[in-house]
């Protein structure tokens, strides 16, 4: 009975959508999808390969042999063995390489050349090009005798006979023009094009700003190298999106649901480590004022409400600058106005809650003057944490680094230490 | 100089694709961007205004009498006018409906009764349509005849009498198939299709699964009634990826970079409230032990240690949860799995991070007992962080609130309360 069940299973996957295998796998707990990755049918491992996520995926290629992992790497397209060459052993690649003939060879180690992120390791090869001097009667004909065309084709690209990329025929156009007009007629010769070096988040702006479906990519001189395809763009966007949330909570990297305890632990410790380093120094901040905690303990009981509404508010900021800068919204012109309006919010709330806390700490302990420090000292860190959530993903970028990488840990330290220190330091001068 | 300066820069503006224009609007401050918009051609008001974000066009929208707006708005699609109806005054939609021909009204009104976030709201009814009895041949005449297509159009969606759905054309198919074919022995028949109450995020889900450029919007019968293309999907999942970061950082809404002071606190201070709210309560915690921090200050530099790395911990399975949560990668089935893996993870964390700080404090204060009690404290606070950041986010998706607001505020809420009170209670029965 478990058989037919297995049978009747593997007849399910078979009538599924590579992407929809794809997400059942992603679903499931290692042994089973292990259970699953073996009844699929192995002519369809290499697509559903190209579909998980790399986590998964390297679950997946641990199992398979070298043989199972060269058939399924050959019955794919070149720019998709390079999207995942980064899983594939050494030796497989190797013997890739070898098996592959001289075009698809040189195609192949020029996508792997190009580095994540950039155009280049997004775009893919299969394009339809034709002259300019020929009819659309012509260009007709020749789609006729093509048979099949790529996925997310909206336009031909004109090209010289040096394959000078010189306009793109939208097929809206070939279907609503006069089959008599000729190419050069009717192509549109002011074409969005990347080259293979671009930032993939430029290329994916201008996608977005476009309302791309296809895009040519071109080298130095203006020959047609590739294309660039608002499903490989869709998947970038997510992609960074998600890469983004993740190191934001301090995550090395996407992590498989079901990975193993000892993986995931691995992924998650350089960010606890970081961030057992700062709050070591923000402990040796309040180890400095002890004797005072020792007359008063209630600066203990009120320090992390300083702290805490300091980094909270930070952050606040901190991710209105890093969205402005990945949207290029934030220039050196504007970056005066922008500190300028933090310091008013920071001013604007270090009054309305910093008399909040104030009041409340001069009622709970009965002590005006520890309310007035209290209100001070939280008006002082928000015009710290103001400050920080600027400057510190504005370096960040300026130095070539991610601002959404690590720029929310640095806050927090930075907001957590000066917020102890402001309070417990005016404490120790104000009251004691 | 100033008048041709303007002069000068009005032309540039007049060869700018309207979402360029948008996004030097972005990037200004208030004053010069309504300069900016001043000079912008009245004709173009409508295209930029669906190109900028919300609280851009409120800025923008706020400047102009009724009479502008009424002309921006009838340049507009139907679609279009829609998804800016929001940011316009009543009176201003309720005469453009009385202008409005029958079959307009009709389609405006339905748009605005869809909710946001669903295909209804995201959908727009530039269609073409064939019937299936016809020859590709008479297809290709009717689009000449047409003269000109919708952008993102790849399929022409194939009607029966009554209107509908039974299969689409894709254009490609169109192209390469013999003209004398029937429409109906070429048509694709097994369609992604969605129905307008259909959750966006679901259709955008299909969208990068399936690689879709455009897909067919039917009613409950059938019916076709609308078109969802990528460009709509893609606006969509960058506008959720944002606000999805935005509130986890605490802001009500997008704000606008160069909003004023007033506005932008006001957009801030749900959160800080809230936050606000549960610091009171962590600090209440601390101070039922202030006796305790009387008789040994040290618990006072130690104890933020024990509550931000849960909190840091916590943030980590939070946010791995709410993704698995979106993607739809979590089940009932496999949620107890990924409760046993978060353990795991928690317990090794607790033994190696927890011996770390241990040890820390056993140095610095010469206390092993101290340093003991730090491990311990440690440990189980990693695991309250560990369940908390599992079960927070799988009730609120329980309950069919958002996992992404205000999650990582209960999180640290309960990881601060909670390591405090392990801690300072801990060190209060063993230590004194």
């Amino acid at each position: 009975v478990h058989k037919q069940n297995l049978a009747e299973l593997q007849r399910k996957l078979d009538q599924l959508h590579p992407a929809d295998v794809a997400y059942i796998l992603e679903a499931l707990p290692l042994d089973e999808r292990l259970l699953v990755w073996d009844l699929v049918k192995a002519e369809r491992d290499g697509e559903i390969l190209l579909e998980v996520s790399d986590s998964v995926r390297e679950s997946l290629i641990q199992t398979m042999d070298k043989a199972e992992l060269l058939a399924a790497a050959e019955s794919l397209d070149t720019d998709e063995i390079a999207d995942i060459a980064a899983d594939l052993p050494r030796d497989v690649i190797e013997e890739l390489l070898t098996t592959l003939d001289a075009q698809k060879r040189a195609l192949l180690q020029s996508a792997l050349a190009y580095p994540e992120d950039t155009v280049g390791a997004l775009m893919d090869f299969e394009m339809v090009t034709i002259r300019a001097d020929v009819t659309l009667e012509v260009a007709l004909r020749y789609l006729r005798r093509l048979g099949e065309l790529p996925d997310q084709l909206d336009k031909l690209f004109v090209v010289d006979r040096d394959e000078r990329l010189i306009g793109v025929l939208p097929l809206k156009r070939l279907l609503t023009t006069d089959p008599e007009a000729s190419v050069a007629a009717v192509m549109v010769e002011d074409v969005v094009q990347f080259h293979p070096e671009d930032e993939a988040q430029e290329a994916a702006q201008a996608f977005e700003r476009y309302d791309l479906v296809m895009a040519p990519v071109v080298d130095a001189v203006g020959r047609l190298i590739g294309r660039l395809t608002i499903d490989a763009v869709v998947d970038y966007i997510r992609e960074s999106a998600d890469a983004d949330m993740l190191s934001m909570a301090g995550l090395k990297e996407e992590e498989d649901l079901f990975s193993t305890v000892w993986r995931a632990a691995k992924n998650r410790w350089m960010w606890l480590a970081i961030n057992l380093a700062t709050a070591f120094v923000a402990s040796r901040v309040i180890g400095a004022f002890e004797g005072s905690i020792e007359k008063l303990a209630a600066l203990a009981a009120l320090m992390p409400i300083i702290a805490g509404i300091g980094g909270n508010s930070g952050n606040q900021t901190i991710t209105l600058i890093i969205r402005g800068l990945a949207l290029g919204h934030i220039t050196p012109s504007n970056a005066r106005r922008l500190v300028l309006k933090e310091i008013g919010v920071a001013l604007l709330n270090g009054l309305v809650w910093g008399s909040a806390v104030g009041v409340f700490a001069w009622l709970l302990y009965d002590n005006p003057a520890l309310g007035g420090v209290m209100a001070l000292a939280m008006l002082l860190n928000l015009l710290v944490a103001a400050l920080a959530g600027i400057f510190i993903p504005m370096t960040l970028e300026r130095v070539k680094r991610d601002p959404a990488i690590g720029s929310s840990v640095l806050l927090t330290f930075v907001t957590d230490s000066m917020g102890f220190f402001i309070f417990l330091g005016l404490a120790t001068l104000l009251l004691l």
